[in-house]
């Protein structure tokens, strides 16, 4: 890449003056003819700026290039950053197309606008709610179904003997269904793996990350969960709600679906990223909402993950989505309960009734529930480092489909046959009361009217699990149950997490801490028998916000759900205690589940602010440069080479205008994107046309809101040897006022503009308006805190 | 202001390329010398630009100007755009001096920081719980002493006769405790009047109210509430809260007070803006917390009201004030009550359990709760329309404070007489049973063993009837109690709100609310008598929402307190449902109280986006212009009759540079603030003297902090003639990086970036950078929508 700045002279005195006129394209065809352009050897665009004087960015190489090039091993680190995530626009593209449209838009436009945002936000609610109510009933009946199958198969083996068949059965069953869920994920649609709020996370935070919220990917991500929660595998059904609701969403919000091709021509103004985000955010605080029943801890989330900028109409919106969603999934369970018009169930888990009289603490049992918080955050690191190294193995060596569909179907049957063991050798028997909260309660070894306690914990849903250890009586675990499947279900659930199918890490997380929390309460019952402690269900609340805490490391939204979950206001400032412990603890040692499987996928993510010690740093260093400019007035050409040089692969690219007569640099006049160009090149909008045919359409913003969001490849159009020679006029379609920032801008106030804004350009000028460089998210994300202070991690085109 | 372009020529090359160079002014002494600047009429500050198209600025003119030239009536109009209030700088000024310090910060310097925050949040937490319990304590005290007086007084009488002695005890009592809150408001510190919650809102938006956070306040405030409440004024004590806790935000955080003239000499890097409304926030929500044990839900006002920016970080430290808030009310009034350690008292007021049989509700009861929203929106434009007309009335007649006192002490004698009258012709006599949750049964004209039920609304504190019309028994009052009730408070109440003594709305909106809501349920249970309309206690709930939502139109975060109040989760669909529709309703008639009063004062509000049809505006039409600019070196003479002209009063400046040996204009380089030049001419930093004492002291960052935020006014500074034809270099304290826009920037585009990082300024330049205009928070808040398209407010020096 030659650091050349070429010049283009205009006679023509106008372009000077219209950088962003007044609609109408300022240089009419008898400019065009006077420019002259000198010729080169690297096609005619022109570069501007010279290389950083930190140089580290390697060059831009595309896909074929790197996967050419480079082992296959070392792309998923953590010290890279890919070059492959494209960011999403959350900057409004302000052309003349725009905003001749925002202007020609009376007042009651806007106003109908308005309604039909919230129209969308209560259909994305009432889908997701209604999504959540089939997994729901799905998996309540298939798993009903096999739990009964394999209880009367083990209680016809107990007395003969031959249990080992039971076993067989059991393991087999699960691996065939988990089978099911892995091969559809793995084949079909390998984005649908997991929980999905990693994915959610990095489109909110404006990450471009492919086919994430497609319809294709919302029905391998439902049906993949309903077979690794019914394959009994250690997870929840809980954050996958999360992605779907934004698929749903982003579905609903476009009117319209490119998998099906149907067009309803409707919410056509919502076909653009900014307007796009608002209701995927809506969307993932509707998922919530419906997993938990927490619709404020839905909106707290969304915000927490993805907002960048609070706006009070934007919030309102997204709370009425969340309380749709919960509301429309009460109501339709309690039809499915027989109980219509009972509205007490308002997610897919809840954590039951604490009775009044356990509802309350003490001020003395405060250090205690930091205890826990701390270990919650020990364990919840424990699990993440694990998880870690097991992610690092499964990117190298599983990374095959069938062997992924393999590892799956054996984490199925490890699992069965692991809770087999554990029920078969445990003789923790409980008399069967009327009021036991078990659905399948299994006799085994135990004598009549006893069942064992150990199966109650592993032959369920987790969900039924974790309200168990909530609720049941004092005395209803012993505490070899408890620590035994503590151990058990915590090194499961790690390795199930990041497996090939799609399910979430909550409930298993709820699980481990229910289970040890409990533990804890039993034995300071048994050290200090004061009546307060006699309560063990709730240090098994306790313990779960612990361990989930330590996990996820999510704050205000996590202490808002697990309140809401509870129903009960007054363990807030106990939950709020442990999660901070927990975060501050693991934090300590390793980030966040979410983080790690983030990084590890080297996405650019920004965080809240820049690095703290990143004052010295400033755009100039920062910056990439050279960066590639067009002109105003740009020959076909070099745009189609421009966009077509792989070497690059630009996304957006400053727009410069020189000053007529003169011979100094080009002054910056706008920024275009390439989804735009490649919109112009398809609509062939180019000057000479424009005269000759008088006909010819004018472009609409419409023809873009078309073309979004899969914008055709430069290679699929098709531009003639004669039109190369044509010329295009950006003036109109270019955004005539991208925000700039001088040279000397700190890295944090750089950073606070592009964050707080939601940019994806952000175009450094030197004080006569020249472009001197651009910083893109990569140029942002790479800088962070390690160990050692500022880091830099690298950039790699995996 | 003569719209003269002056030049200055700089001979040396360095001062071009240096605006923001790395710590050491690069002008030394030899440059001086060779300014040349051409003489003029008007100082030698020069301006750059031309008055703008749509010029419907007004010329700013000083207090003095203002008050002898305009008759005292106009000022007070929602026409005019209020020029006296400052604004608050939220973009940190990234000078020289402060890069430096940051850059020489550790890694440990940071944490420290951070850790500070934290503390200082906990205390900012644990002093609101604190005033909160000390005004529960107090009025409970006194007012329960007050009753207990008149209660007997009542009783002596009823039986003697002449209970008109009794009414005169009553009001005479309540007036003289109302003088006493009232004078303290009215004489000593005005600002303390009403709930704060405006003025709060105000400051979060970023504008300066003067006296807002101050010790002094404080004081007034808390002593004010207190005998507003005891005199049994038609107000709550929940509101001030909001405003105690801002004001103990801002002491806290600054580490000193300026009223008591001490300085800890500890958190001395919050003395700025950014960091001072961060605590404010986490105050604001602290106070919502203790008045209502809400910590999510002050959370969400705090961000709802204030933010502009949301950061995972600081929204954990404000809910973690608000929970340290929460619970340290809660634990000193359960030692209060007698009952150490029982912590199920989360706020000041709470709404009491609601019995699990009556936490539910049916799907054909939300088109009635719809209605009751629509009722509550009703209800609240007519409050709104009569408390603005009252205002209005208020500002053009009731403007001295002894007439403030004497409205005041008239309303509590008038609030005695109307409740004694009520209470004397009522014959609603009811069973006084053993549970009745009235602490002040009167008998008055009742048979034995029966209490009169008018009393118990009437003869209670408000927070007390509010529960008592959430939770008694169905049958407790009868219809015409409760609409003669709901009629008579209701004109109090909005007779109340705005006088000059500190006291909220929010509870007498409640109260109006729960008795018109409990009369809606008792008249649908009579009109179809079915079982779930049993319970008219829900209803007295949703029709308080309706009824606060109506006057208040708060959304999110109102949802949020009245759910945690309510302790309870599943009211949470019905609540929003309300809140919306009466937000809709409303806000079709007159704006929220809180609006109203804060257009009533013409201050410049920002509200959250840019009005919707004003994209056709853009920078070149909003902004103020000419500019004031100054020179990267500049004469102190000139600086200081800049800041001397009380015609202009700018308190931001544009420096720009001259490109040596050019004759084009100047180019900007810099932006400086009013306080900062203050610092500076108050250290006499200029060039000369620096040369002549070497062992001058540098200026540092320190100098800044101890003069914030009350910064000396320019005439308290003494420059001699010597000293004006010094020369001052701004370089190193400048912004060398303001934002910019250029001027074609659409209205919609400044107003995002100017309210999402919370500016002051914004510079206006061309294409060439120079500067053409500033953009200031008055610029953006005069455009808003009003009923025929976009108005533009009048700009007036009030």
């Amino acid at each position: 890449m030659a650091n050349i700045t070429k010049k283009v002279s205009w006679s023509s005195r106008a372009d000077e003056s219209g950088a962003a006129g007044e609609g109408t394209p300022l240089l009419n065809g008898s400019d065009q003819p006077r420019l002259s352009r000198q010729p080169s050897e690297g096609g005619s665009i022109f570069q501007i700026g010279r290389l950083s004087t930190v140089d580290l960015e390697e060059e831009i190489t595309s896909d074929e290039d790197s996967l050419r090039g480079r082992p296959k091993e070392i792309p998923h680190n953590e010290k890279l950053l890919s070059l492959k995530y494209e960011s999403l626009d959350y900057d409004n593209i302000e052309n003349q197309l725009f905003l001749e449209e925002e202007r020609r838009m009376s007042y009651m436009g806007f106003r109908c606008l308005e309604i039909s945002r919230w129209v969308v936000c209560g259909l994305i609610g009432f889908l997701t709610g209604l999504i959540a109510c089939f997994i729901d009933i799905a998996v309540e009946e298939l798993a009903g179904f096999k739990y009964q199958v394999v209880k009367e198969n083990i209680e016809k083996f107990t007395e003969v003997g031959g249990l080992s068949i039971s076993l067989l059965l059991w393991a087999v069953l699960n691996s065939a269904i988990v089978m099911l869920g892995a091969i559809i994920v793995a084949f079909f649609e390998p984005i649908a793996a997991g929980s999905g709020i990693p994915q959610i996370k990095c489109y909110l935070n404006g990450i471009k990350i492919p086919r994430v919220v497609r319809l294709k990917t919302l029905m391998v991500k439902v049906f993949g969960v309903i077979c690794s929660v019914v394959g009994g595998l250690a997870v929840g059904k809980e954050g996958p709600m999360i992605h779907s609701g934004a698929v749903v969403a982003a579905g609903v919000s476009q009117g319209r679906s490119t998998s099906l091709k149907r067009d309803f021509k409707i919410f056509e103004y919502f076909r653009r990223d900014t307007e796009k985000r608002d209701f995927v955010s809506a969307g993932a605080a509707a998922g919530v909402s419906a997993a938990f029943g927490a619709p404020v801890g839905g909106v707290l989330f969304s915000l927490e993950e993805g907002a960048s900028f609070w706006n009070q109409m934007l919030t309102w919106r997204i709370f009425f989505a969340s309380m749709i969603s919960t509301f429309t999934l009460n109501f339709f369970l309690s039809i499915y309960h027989k109980k219509p018009g009972d509205l007490s169930n308002p997610g897919l888990i809840n954590f039951g009734r604490f009775q009044s009289d356990s509802v309350t603490y003490n001020l003395y049992e405060i250090p205690l529930f930091i205890a826990m918080g701390a270990i919650g955050g020990l364990l919840g690191a424990l699990f993440n480092v694990l998880n870690y190294w097991l992610t690092i193995f499964r990117i190298r060596y599983v990374h095959r489909p069938c062997l992924q569909v393999m590892e799956a179907m054996l984490v199925a049957a490890v699992t069965a046959t692991v809770s087999f063991t554990m029920i078969y050798f445990s003789d923790d028997c409980q008399p069967l009361d009327s009021e036991h909260t078990e659905e399948y309660p299994l006799q085994l070894f135990c004598a009549d009217g006893e069942y064992n306690s150990m199966a109650t914990a592993f032959f369920n849903t987790p969900e039924r699990s974790v309200r168990s250890l909530f609720h049941n009586q004092p005395g209803t675990y012993n505490p070899l149950t408890l620590g035994l499947f503590t151990l058990t279900y915590f090194f499961l659930a790690c390795w199930t997490y990041g497996l090939a199918v799609s399910a979430g890490v909550f409930i298993p997380s709820l699980l481990i801490g229910a289970a040890w929390g409990r533990l804890f309460g039993i034995l300071l019952a048994y050290i200090t028998p004061l009546p307060i402690w006699a309560d063990s269900g709730k240090y098994a609340l306790i313990g779960a916000a612990a361990q989930l805490g330590g996990i996820v490391r999510m704050t205000l939204s996590l202490t808002v759900i697990m309140v809401e979950a509870t129903g009960n206001v007054t363990y807030g400032f106990p939950i709020m205690l442990v999660l901070m412990t927990a975060k501050i603890v693991g934090d300590y040692f390793v980030e966040g589940l979410y983080d790690i499987h983030i990084k590890l996928q080297s996405v650019p993510f920004l965080h809240w602010e820049a690095p703290a010690t990143s004052h010295w740093l400033t755009a100039r260093e920062v910056m990439s440069s050279p960066v590639t400019c067009l002109n105003r007035i740009e020959k076909v050409g070099t745009i189609v080479d421009t966009l077509s040089n792989t070497s690059t692969n630009h996304n957006g690219f400053p727009v410069v205008v020189q000053i007529s007569g003169s011979d100094e640099p080009a002054k910056l006049c706008g920024l275009i994107l390439r989804s735009q160009l490649i919109v112009l090149l398809k609509h062939k909008v180019f000057v000479e046309l424009a005269r000759s045919r008088l006909t010819h359409r004018k472009l609409q913003l419409k023809d873009f809101r078309d073309a979004y969001p899969r914008f055709p490849p430069i290679q699929s159009i098709h531009v003639s040897q004669d039109e190369r020679e044509c010329m295009m006029d950006l003036t109109e379609f270019m955004n005539a006022t991208p925000y700039t920032v001088p040279q000397e801008t700190s890295l944090p106030r750089v950073f606070k503009l592009f964050r707080a804004l939601g940019l994806r350009h952000l175009v450094v000028v030197d004080d006569e308006n020249r472009v001197v460089g651009l910083v893109t998210r990569k140029d942002l994300a790479r800088y962070h805190l390690g160990k050692h202070g500022l880091e830099e991690l690298q950039l790699a085109q995996t």
